[in-house]
């Protein structure tokens, strides 16, 4: 865990509408999104190799994410 | 958009098991998990509103993540 900075999850929150954000709640939201993130790098990463591919692509991405939907 | 850096993203997908990854899967990525995270991040605020506070709370965002899944 904890790749992910927290201050830019901290600004998306603000952007949302904020008034005040405690400090938990930026590390909340950002493990969660390294979780989420983590989850769709793992299939992305199962996609590549089924295309017979060492390198992942946007296209990997793209159908992680509609799996994940 | 855009708050949220590309290079984190790069790490998670290596530590997924990438061995290479594209520029644009990054980006990709990266993209991808800034919309979730505002989803997530909009939903807390109106959660916290609800609860007739100012200030966003680790509880705000756990219960949107619930929402979200």
């Amino acid at each position: 865990m904890s790749e992910l900075p927290v201050a830019p999850f901290g600004r998306l929150l603000k952007k949302s509408g904020a008034t005040r954000v405690s400090e938990d709640a930026k590390i909340e939201l950002t493990n969660a999104l390294e979780e989420i993130a983590m989850d769709i790098a793992e299939n992305a990463v199962i996609l590549a190799k089924h295309a017979g591919r060492k390198t992942v692509k946007a296209s990997d991405i793209q159908l992680a994410l509609e799996d994940y939907k």
